[in-house]
């Protein structure tokens, strides 16, 4: 057991990723997480050919590497990185798709601070290039996925940023957004969902 | 010192990050990374907001993380994982860019064994929806980059897996690429060089 500088003994959580953790929120025995529904859908759209879309790798910031004799490097000490970008990027049908997923276990609102002003700053910069830049939400609770354009959650980013409200409501997003419905393939068809959306705005 | 399984004892190199060790290649004293190079070259890019381009992070896979009290997350043990993807991608006016950027010592070839097989089943298939795939070579004893786009990356991969040479030869890449100039900035105006491609082929 070692003291930190402030004195206080340090817990060791061992062999616990991210991935793992997220892994353990289970939808309608799905045992499914988020992060992973989306995923399977984006195996399943390269599969069909329908688009290809990817997560970035979890940015991090490698301090100290070893190098055991004929075995492969092993990272010793290594910190998680502010995401300069959105998580998920790629084409579809000739178009850029750029979004970030968040989830929520509030049931009535989505907290504006869990989006990174980088993150918002970024999108507006892939908008500016004819790129298409959206918001995954899940509320954890009811199980429900929304798809919400940047356009829409510029409007509720400004209205925080000047002083409004630090959230989206839900009655908002279910006003503003799509629903993505969870079904067996793929899990969350959020192209269908875009499509939809170009569809009623027409 | 700890003997590891096969006998052998382990060397450690303390504190050597792939970033490190990529620096410590020099351009004509400019004391920039290739790497570095294109990194440089995505910020001018976003800044003149003429593209969003972003290298993505090396993919980890993270094993261990301790979490001291009051203090960040600390990754302990992770390994580099083998990428699945391209490591650039991005947008440039309503164009979806993807692309690998690879360097060779060599002086008279670019040996294909630098390209994984999924980077190139990846580029092909962002190629089918419709992005602009390439390769920028650096050959670092000449200081020369260029850029090779993807049907003629696919002659020389297909040549190579139907039992020809293992390599582009530096003439083929002179023939078929387009130069990248290192300059003062951008850096490596590798658009630029997509532009003259697509007008020596109109």
């Amino acid at each position: 057991m070692v003291n930190y500088p402030n004195g206080k003994k340090h817990t060791t959580k061992d062999l616990v990723t991210k991935q793992e953790k997220h892994s353990k929120i289970e939808y309608g025995k799905r045992g499914m997480s988020f992060e992973d529904a989306i995923d399977k859908t984006n195996q399943y759209y390269i599969t069909r050919q329908i688009a290809v879309i990817h997560k970035k790798p979890t940015p991090v910031q490698i301090v100290k590497v070893d190098y055991p004799m004929r075995s492969k490097a092993v990272i010793k000490e290594a910190y998680f990185k502010t995401p300069s970008t959105t998580d998920y990027n790629g084409i579809y049908s000739g178009k850029h798709i750029d979004f970030e997923a968040k989830e929520t276990h509030n049931k009535t609102s989505f907290p504006l601070q869990n989006i990174h002003h980088h993150q918002i700053e970024h999108m507006q910069q892939v908008d500016q290039q004819g790129g298409i830049c959206f918001l995954l939400i899940q509320f954890t609770h009811w199980e429900e996925v929304y798809l919400l354009l940047l356009e829409h959650l510029m409007f509720y980013w400004n209205r925080y940023m000047s002083g409004g409200r630090k959230s989206i409501a839900l009655t908002e997003i279910k006003k503003d957004g799509i629903l993505i419905p969870y079904q067996y393939q793929p899990r969350l068809d959020y192209l269908a969902a875009l499509n939809m959306k170009d569809e009623s705005e027409d």
